[in-house]
């Protein structure tokens, strides 16, 4: 199998739907992302899969098990992608199990469980604040709270929804059961230097950081920008400005992350004092002690900053996520796998969330991640990976499925 | 002369057009700002003036002199607002002009000048990010190059106007010869506490402080938020927030005002650092010197910020505007009106930019200004004024008018 070229080739493919010329933007339920969604679609139908699109929008291919009551093992992850992306974060999961899946499909081998290869929705979480829409359906976990959320011009969840064609009724059918599921496998780039460093294609993630995400609204008090002194100015983006240093800061401490990634001032003017913002704080460990000492600490200044600056803060938290560890077992068939090929095993954890945190709980999971080329940016156009990289992860991916099925 | 009560009612009604709802937001050429230019039209037309609209869409109307050879005397502000503005901000001089210029028209008298009460139809350099286009069109200081300066949308200033109907190749015409001026004064609200700490309901300006205002663009490397340690990125945000608090700490010098109006992330997603951050910069002071200490003190730490973050930071200026001088002979036209009516004459200096100061070196000018409530809160909701300080201001001016025709 000689399959690295196919991968980035469909990874090309896919990546010519965008709301952004020059760049790549699919975010949940755009005309980009139904059009995505659609070629999908026909690989998998073109791949031999039994192929649907379920109320979120997910798109399924199955290879059925000859027992209908056999578990389901997923290969999965997502379409979606954030503002002016790279190609691969995702889809390249998507793609190498359409690979694989085909080549299973093809070969008319009969398995013991029915593998699904799932390309979930939405994982990004950039349309509506909220992530995992796709795989949170499938696990169980979809709240539905969520469809009241708006989007940043008020359109909510639901509504999206219906107008895309979906029906928001069948969400809560989408579920799997427990005992329907026998694994859980997703292949995804590294979106870091640990693999590019130690010069190998691929590894073993070992545990996936928890992850605290706030929306944090900060009031103020509008005024001339040449008639109010300073002194008695309350202004919403100097106390943003601090809470960002903040961050900053707190978050250099070892094994966390904390990022402000959203920042606006809704009302703003170049001659106005600014009296509101608004802005997203995400904060990221292995080790949720170390993640919630953070975030404790982060909202403690944010309401110093605010009592010394006589503006009103507030923080609404919008996930708090516990690191989630990947199963011993399938650890090691993929370990067994490489070491198969002939690689090293190399394990390393996760410090981005990913679908299959949804699946924690419900079923066993295992993680494969490929090297990223340009010292592992990801959420970017730099992104790349190789064709080497994605053939060995197809690989590797293959034998396990196999390896599983005996 | 009991106007005041007409002029705030005047207000009151001008108010129902804005962009948003539940609140006052009238920026250059949209729909509100052309319905508020009609009926400012019709109330010259039934206050008796000679009216008409200008190619920026001004609305100007004439009590004429007899003498057609006569001078004029501009009696002027601006009906355009910042985003969820008060009432009086701007408006006030126009219709305290009106009911004044109605009075004058009614009783026929003759006057050796033509009195222009010009409503400018743009000062606050919202939506284009460039101020005074009215009153520059009619100084002859409009500059040809913003025609092509873009909105937030992407739509020029000259697809704007001839969108409008206003004809672009008539601007030049606009511009008053030196000799046809007589004297520029203007009504405005002090947008600032003096007044009010004073307790009094007018005050004469001295000067207007200068004002140097710049656009930044912060450029960094996008990377997932969750997977890229934080010793090696290169967050705009982050840059921008030491900034945005340099800015508050070096204007917090005596004499100046600094504030960062207008902060965005235009790529900004929840679990992306960001990459780009653009931002506005606006610093004042009545003296030139120290304002530009400023600005060369903000534009060194800037690049000092963006070397040692590894970011790309750059300025672009969008105004320079020295502080300028009003008559001192219009000065004491107006002390001696107040000092007529019995009130003590209290002369103050103005932190913020008017349409006067295009006038500077064309005209003389001269500015009365009206006490603000609330603090002296401006740009906001929350300025107000009395129906018996708007009157004091119309028995002011057109004692002063008539002082002039003397």
């Amino acid at each position: 199998m000689q399959v690295g070229d196919r991968i980035l080739q469909l990874a090309d493919h896919l990546a010519q739907w965008s709301e952004t010329p020059g760049g790549l933007t699919c975010t949940y339920l755009s005309p980009a992302h139904r059009a995505v969604a659609a070629e999908i679609s026909r690989f998998m139908q073109n791949a031999g899969l039994e192929t649907h699109t379920d109320a979120v929008a997910n798109v399924i291919g199955r290879y059925a098990s000859k027992d209908e009551r056999a578990p389901t093992v997923i290969v999965a992850s997502h379409y979606d992608t954030v503002r002016n992306a790279g190609k691969y974060d995702g889809r390249l999961g998507i793609l190498t199990g359409l690979v694989v899946a085909e080549q299973i499909a093809r070969s008319g081998k009969p398995l013991p469980f029915h593998l699904d290869l799932i390309a979930f929705s939405e994982e990004e979480g950039v349309r509506f604040s909220a992530p995992y829409i796709g795989s949170s359906a499938i696990a169980g976990r979809f709240e539905s709270a969520w469809l009241e959320w708006p989007d940043t011009k008020g359109i909510s969840l639901a509504q999206a929804l219906r107008e895309a064609g979906c029906d928001v009724a069948a969400i809560p059918s989408l579920a799997h059961r427990k005992s329907d599921l026998a694994a859980y496998l997703e292949i995804h780039i590294e979106q870091g230097p640990v693999l590019l460093d130690a010069d190998l294609p691929v590894g073993i993630v070992t545990a996936i950081a928890g992850n605290s995400r706030f929306g944090v609204t900060i009031e103020g008090t509008a005024g001339h920008a040449g008639t109010v002194p300073m002194g008695v100015r309350h202004d919403a983006a100097a106390a943003a400005a601090e809470l960002v240093l903040y961050v900053e800061r707190r978050c250099s401490a070892p094994g966390l992350v904390g990022t402000v990634g959203r920042l606006s001032l809704p009302d703003g003017a170049i001659n106005v004092i600014p009296s509101r913002c608004e802005l997203s704080i995400d904060i990221r460990s292995e080790d949720d002690a170390n993640r919630l000492a953070a975030v404790d600490d982060v909202l403690a200044e944010m309401h110093e900053i605010a009592k010394r600056r006589g503006v009103r803060a507030h923080a609404t938290l919008l996930m708090d996520a516990a690191a989630v560890q990947c199963s011993s077992r399938l650890q090691d068939v993929f370990a067994r796998s490489i070491g198969q090929s002939g690689l090293p095993v190399r394990r390393l954890p996760s410090g981005a969330g990913h679908d299959a945190v949804m699946f924690d709980g419900i079923t066993d999971i295992a993680m494969l991640f490929v090297r990223c080329g340009n010292g592992g940016v990801s959420h970017s156009p730099l992104e790349t990976i190789t064709a080497h990289d994605a053939d060995v992860a197809a690989r590797i991916l293959l034998d396990a499925i196999e390896r599983l099925a005996r």
